[in-house]
């Protein structure tokens, strides 16, 4: 678990052994089985994880019970209800284990200590947070933008291991198309 | 434009004179008028904006001329084409001044000095973008799951003052709506 978490971080900042073993006093260490819930719809949440293996989607159940996938997060993905995590509300998704996932959780509370003690580490999250919103843009426009079987192009293009690892329903809810039409497609 | 800038930092940490000098110093001021464009398609982008007064919208032309707008940004706000500064790619979208603007722009090279400088400052945009990440899932969210009334009332909700300053057509092309099914609703 250090060594991936030590692997993804210096993908952007360097770390002294010292500096390392400071960062990962700030984070615990959680295993769950496929199909567990790590975030349930009104949970309050207090964590940030790191997926250190394994596969988990966070999605909303609409008032149809139609299910829209947010996002999924694997291998040095990070994940939560960002929503809740920053705005103390209650969760609005469900995040569930797609396959059996070992993650590192650290709460907002010990992120920001952990930027305050580490300026490096303020950087790098200030780094991931861009690169996260430069995704949800693209996403955005091809939301907007796209249709169908652009949507899937890019999916496929962008996350080529995940489309191996995910069901084509699930594609189907995260690119916001009907499971017939993907089908067509796919 | 100092004390724009300063106040709305301040909102998120305060500075002491001498530090919000050393911060204005890494800005330039930029003064534009309705329909003058900010950033072209294909141009190459190295700054971020802040808006000090007026209003820009961001957008991006599909194959077929039509718009989709990714962003708009009023007094407070911060713009550019992200995807085009940080992967130091072509703009792949056009921002134009939908009314005279005043603006202050930083280059990515000052903003992580700046950041460097004054370990604040890093803590400010990892906060900021923080918080445009939120509001960038929720925006997804809304394009997967809710239909246009919902889409429409969560603007309003959202942004009433956006709400009044920029036209049904702009809505539309912002929310993905036809500006047909707009008016049936606005």
């Amino acid at each position: 678990m250090k060594e991936a978490l030590r692997k993804h971080i210096e993908e952007v900042v360097p770390l002294t052994d010292e500096q390392f073993d400071i960062v990962f006093s700030y984070f615990r260490p959680k295993k769950l089985q496929k199909k567990d819930f790590l975030v349930k719809q009104g949970d309050s949440v207090n964590c940030e994880y790191f997926v250190v293996s394994g596969l988990v989607k966070a999605f909303y159940t609409d008032d149809e019970g139609k299910d829209h996938i947010m996002q999924f997060a694997m291998e040095n993905w990070w994940v939560t209800d960002y929503q809740a995590l920053l705005h103390k509300t209650p969760a609005q998704l469900d995040i569930d284990c797609l396959e059996d996932t070992k993650l590192l959780c650290i709460t907002l509370e010990d992120k920001d200590k952990l930027c305050a003690a580490l300026h490096k580490m303020e950087y790098f999250f200030r780094k991931k947070s861009n690169s996260g919103y430069v995704a949800l843009q693209r996403r955005i426009l091809s939301l907007l933008n796209n249709d169908a079987k652009e949507r899937y192009e890019q999916f496929m293009s962008l996350y080529p291991s995940l489309y191996q690892r995910v069901s084509k329903t699930l594609i189907a809810a995260y690119l916001g198309v009907t499971r017939e039409t993907l089908s067509r497609l796919a």
